[in-house]
């Protein structure tokens, strides 16, 4: 079964190279985005909205337009196991999600999802056979409208420039930026590295000056 | 300047790819990648903290082993324009982000960084240049520790099965799924459509099964 354009071995290795390793959660996710997309019009533009941070989103970045940093992919982490694909306008579109009525049939797969058994003693190979095998059959659909609090305003607004630290950061935000307020939750460590460090770095922005002159 | 192991209009290309186009955010990020990198030992394995949504994240995937789904890249959304790789066990690492004060001799990425112009009277070839000329010139770096409450647990913890609609969803959470609940912010759209679509998915599971058994 193929998953959108690739077959499920070069698929295998899309995630490899990007996921760091084949990770059934992606796998399984390839085979929803798969599944979602077929029922999707062709010719529409659709977001993202996933209800987990584990894996699945890279099966959406890897197969879909949609990424973390353009904006189309949303992460709403209920730790469901579901994405949806919605139109931007009408905010309606397709949930995909594993029923795990329909697990039965495919032990492995069954004991991974359901974490029935420790990750060590589960048995790779067989499910991947099983993921591979079961497709999208494992998955339920539905139309949905998504909820106007799921949709995230693509921009932060104008932005300001902190006078203690030059850095940037939203206008709503008052005052000195969230860092120089002593509440990023960064620890700064010794001057000793930063100032050797700030070296490195000023001597680059001399080098990368002179180049732009003898352009 | 090369962007990790790619030139710069190889690194171009590959955010077309994936971000759907070479948004300047993507550009510079790569840039604040490479700089973070040439800092950190290289046998490390670092996770990533990314104070952004927009355009940095994609950066870190697309030049690092860190991604959304596989938990090495943590979104921390304040719209500071930074990143810190960091060394899981110790949480000490490197900050990057963009120092205003060395903007001035950049006109076109310090109008497009500040929100100076609307997008579209902003120049888009000339930007482009300066960035690639710029380089990581225009980044500071400081080694940073990073606070225990940005350091997400990876696992959601053992799962339970909503005996309402046959989904997985945290154990911590208690009763029927947040979905059966009507806390998951999504409408149902009409059943004559959710019916015609489940046919077509109860049909490819009736076939994929069939496929196994003849293995």
């Amino acid at each position: 079964m193929r998953v959108r354009s690739y077959s499920f071995d070069r698929y295998v290795e899309l995630v490899r190279d990007f996921h760091g390793y084949a990770a059934p959660g992606v796998l399984v996710g390839g085979y929803m985005v798969d599944l979602a997309y077929r029922h999707l019009h062709k010719a529409g533009l659709y977001n993202a909205l996933c209800e987990t941070r584990k894996c699945l989103p890279d099966a959406i970045q890897l197969l879909t337009a949609c990424t973390t940093g353009n904006g189309w992919l949303t992460i709403h982490d209920t730790g469901r196991f579901a994405v949806t694909f919605y139109e931007k306008r009408s905010r309606q579109g397709i949930r995909v999600s594993i029923d795990t009525s329909k697990l039965d049939f495919w032990p492995e797969i069954k004991t991974w999802f359901l974490k029935l058994k420790p990750k060590a003693q589960q048995e790779e190979g067989r499910l991947r056979a099983e993921i591979s095998a079961a497709g999208s059959s494992i998955c339920v659909t539905r139309y949905v409208k998504v909820a106007d609090r799921f949709i995230i305003a693509k921009d932060h607004g104008p932005v300001v420039v902190c006078p203690c630290c030059n850095e940037t950061y939203p206008s709503s935000v008052h005052g000195l930026c969230p860092d120089c307020r002593g509440e990023s939750g960064f620890v700064r460590l010794p001057e000793s590295e930063l100032e050797s460090n700030r070296k490195t770095t000023d001597q680059t922005y001399q080098m990368a000056s002179r180049n732009l002159n003898r352009r």
